[in-house]
Parts: structure tokens; sequence; C-alpha cells
């Protein structure tokens, strides 16, 4: 297995990138992070959408009473959405059963980028295992970690969950057999640095204090939980985003704190 | 001042993002490595060129008798040329009053694209603190390290430079006045991490492995060594490269190992 670490999504230079790799999409801060909070409380599907405009066309042509309008701008909810981009809105009690379209400033066009790779999954901290787990047990050969970054910039908080799910990976694989690239091992040595506190450097990080400011410290809390019970390994399943590998919903969106 | 890293050059989205910058373009391994050889070494000049095609035009625009054409493909001297990309190359007796016209497969691509910002420079750990120096005291207000990476992909060495010259600017600058981005962040951890055995790291790099493998093991001894005396800042003026900062040249480039 060949692991890579994109860290920005303008790295990813053509389709052949992708269409050899399981690719793992993390924007921990938030879009990956509520894509898995919300399929936990039981939502049907997300799709991700590029813009505000192409969000409310599917929202439109699926039906609006089945699908419900998520996603930020600046990281604040899009006027005349249901939902913005924070994890907790994501309730049982408001999602089950549906369609989520979701559009974000960096996560959606992260996603749709990845979309033309072999496998294509969503990662954050709060999934980093289950998503190695399942990689491994794909025996995929090549796995392109994609960090959405922040406006074509590096984020720390994504490059730490891939540092995480890196982290697993090599735990769960016969070392001999793993190649890492420069970028992988970059982001391994800064989990393994962070690790015992993702909190604090979650708020350290430049998006973790611009949410700080607009009042999304619960969020930060929520997206710094390494490995949370029965986390879903959300991946694209057609032109939609569905729960790869199932585990229990609804009572663990609780754990929001 | 703002210090930015951007890993590879596909991650500068825009001129915009370099017309407000001073840009230090990063090819550790090994084209500004080679330029800094080069100009100490009592070359006239270095013209970055994209292609092989474009630089053996402009070696017959300018004279050949003048010129040496320098460079790689695939890590080796390209045919017909008289230089490689090896540092050791560049001697007084072969460069000294030259124009080099350069063409490399990952740096001079990021030079070409630097060369719209304010202010081009180019930094290695060979220089690090004489291109933090020089920063700060022209009162730079916005700083791109820039990294060349390879392939488009991230590379270690280039990296641990930026990091290196995150460290001396941080040194040198009131803290106060300075805040850094979470890739600034990244490869300041990083340096750190690996300043006591840079050797070490760049043998460890991706590239590093492929250049021993090529022969060049010579050449990671030479680019790992942190500030070496009197480095030169070379700097775009106008279409080449040339010395910003006066340094003596000739003697050190005997200082190759």
């Amino acid at each position: 297995m060949f692991i890579n670490v994109k860290f920005a999504p303008s790295m990813v230079g053509s389709d052949h990138d992708l269409k050899q790799s399981s690719v793992v999409v993390i924007d921990t801060l938030r879009a990956t992070s509520t894509i898995i909070a919300a399929l936990m409380a039981g939502a049907r599907e997300v799709i991700a959408a590029a813009t505000i405009e192409e969000a409310v066309a599917i929202s439109h042509r699926l039906g609006t009473e089945r699908t419900l309008l998520g996603g930020e701008r600046g990281g604040l909810r899009i006027k005349g959405f249901h939902l913005g981009n924070s994890p907790g809105e994501y309730t049982p009690e408001v999602v089950h059963g549906k369609t989520i379209v979701l559009t974000t400033s960096n996560g959606s066009g992260a996603l749709l980028k990845a979309r033309q790779a072999a496998q294509t999954l969503c990662g954050a901290l709060l999934n980093a295992s289950a998503v190695a787990r399942h990689l491994a047990a794909g025996g995929t050969r090549e796995v392109l970690l994609l960090c959405s970054g922040s406006g074509g910039n590096v984020s720390l908080e994504d490059s730490i969950a891939a540092g995480a799910i890196l982290a697993e990976l090599l735990a769960v694989q016969d070392s001999e057999s793993v190649t890492i690239s420069d970028g992988a091992r970059i982001a391994l040595w800064l989990f393994n640095e962070c690790r015992n506190d993702l909190h604090a450097a979650l708020r350290a990080s430049e998006h973790g204090k611009v949410l700080t400011e607009l009042g999304f410290a619960h969020d930060l809390d929520y997206c710094a939980q390494l490995d949370i019970p029965n986390a879903p390994v959300p991946a694209f399943a057609g032109s939609s985003i569905k729960v790869q590998q199932s585990g229990p919903t609804g009572p663990t969106a609780a754990r929001f704190v």
C-alpha cells in the first residue's frame, strides 16, 4: 500500500491521480465532521453541492419535502437554508430520513473533485480509525488522504486528521507492505505531536480561531474527538454520500458536547 | 508581518497572492541550492527556463559563449547541456562570469510562477538565516515561503527549509508583530523536529532516496548544510536571478563536501 497526503485540493493534478486511488476527503472543521454527524443521526444521504444556487436546484429537483439545505459561507448558515455547518444541528429529530444538500466553503469542492476516484470516503478525527480499518480491509493499493484546507492554504486540523488515519493504517497493516510519501510522513509526525491534546491543537488552528470568534467553540469540542464509538465511514455511492460501514444511528448523535 | 508557507506551487491560486508578497522559492534538492552555489562561485546570473527548448533558445539568444546550459530531467544532466543540477559542478573554474540558463523538473517552474511577486528570493537550508535577515531588514509585510515540492507533492526537505527560514525570522522579529499561518506552524514544528540532524532528514526524504540511488549522495551532504558562511540571497532582478546581498564569491564554493 502506498499512502500519500495532499494538503489542499489544488495539489491534485489530474483525474489520473484519483482514478487509481482510494481517496479520503478530510475537512475536520467542519464539513466531513458534519457529514459524519448527519449520517449518525439517521440522515438518508448527503449530496455535496459546489454553490448555493446548485444546492437549491438539487433540493427542488429531489423535492423540498425530502431534503434539507445545509452549509455555510464565511462560517455562517446561508440565508434561507435549514441548517448551517455545525455538527450539533444535525440531530435525529431534524435530519432522520432526510437527504441533506450541503454546500460549504472548502469541503464541498474537495468532495466533488475527489468523486472521480476509485473510492471516495469522508474522514475526520471522529472516524479516523474506522476509515483506516475500512481501507485496510478493502485491500486498497493506493490511498490518498486529501485535506480540504482553507482557501487554498494548508489547515492544521486537516493535516492532523490525516495523520490520525495514517497512524491507524500503519498500526493495522504489515509495515513492510506500506510505503508513505513525504506528505504522509509530515502528517503522521504532526498527529503524534498533537495527539495528547487535540482540543488545544484545533483551538490553535487558524480556522479554529475564526470559528471560536463566530461563537462555534462547541463545534471544536465535538470535532476534536478522536474515534467516537460506532463512527460511520461515509462514502460516495453514485452521486450521494451514504454510510459505507454500518453503525448504530441516533443515540451516538447525543454525544455532541 | 504575516508569514505563510505553501507546500507546492499549485497552491498559489492567483497573481494576487503574489503581488502583495515577498516570495521565497525553495527547492532544497536541488535547484535553489544549485543557484546559491553557482552565484557563490561567481556566476554572473541565473536564468530559469521552463523547458529544455526554452533554455536552448535563451542560450542562443544571449550568445552561447557567455552562457552555460544547466539542469536535469529525472535527476540527470540533460543531453547536450554543460552542467547538471549538482551544486558541486558549479565551481568558479566553470561558471565564473557566465550566465547560467537553468531548467529543472520542479524548481524552475516554481521560480517562474513566483516571478510576479513584489520580491522573489531563492531560499534553501544553505542560506536560511541570510534570507530571513534580508526579509526582516526590508520591512516586508507579507512573506510567502513557496516550496517547489516534487511532481505536485509535498517534499520533506523543502518544508524543513521553510521552517528554518521561519525560525530565524521569528528570532529576529518582534514576536508581537508576526502572525503565522497553519502551514507556517507546521513547517516550523517540522524544522525544530529535524534540526539536530538535517542530513538524516534529507536522506529519509523521498527525493533524497532517489538522488542517493542515482549517485548524488554528496549533493545531499552539501544541501543539508544550514547557513553556510557568506551565503548569498539570490533574487530576481528583471528576468534573471542575481545576488541580492553581497558576500565573497569564489572561495566558499570550495565548501562543497
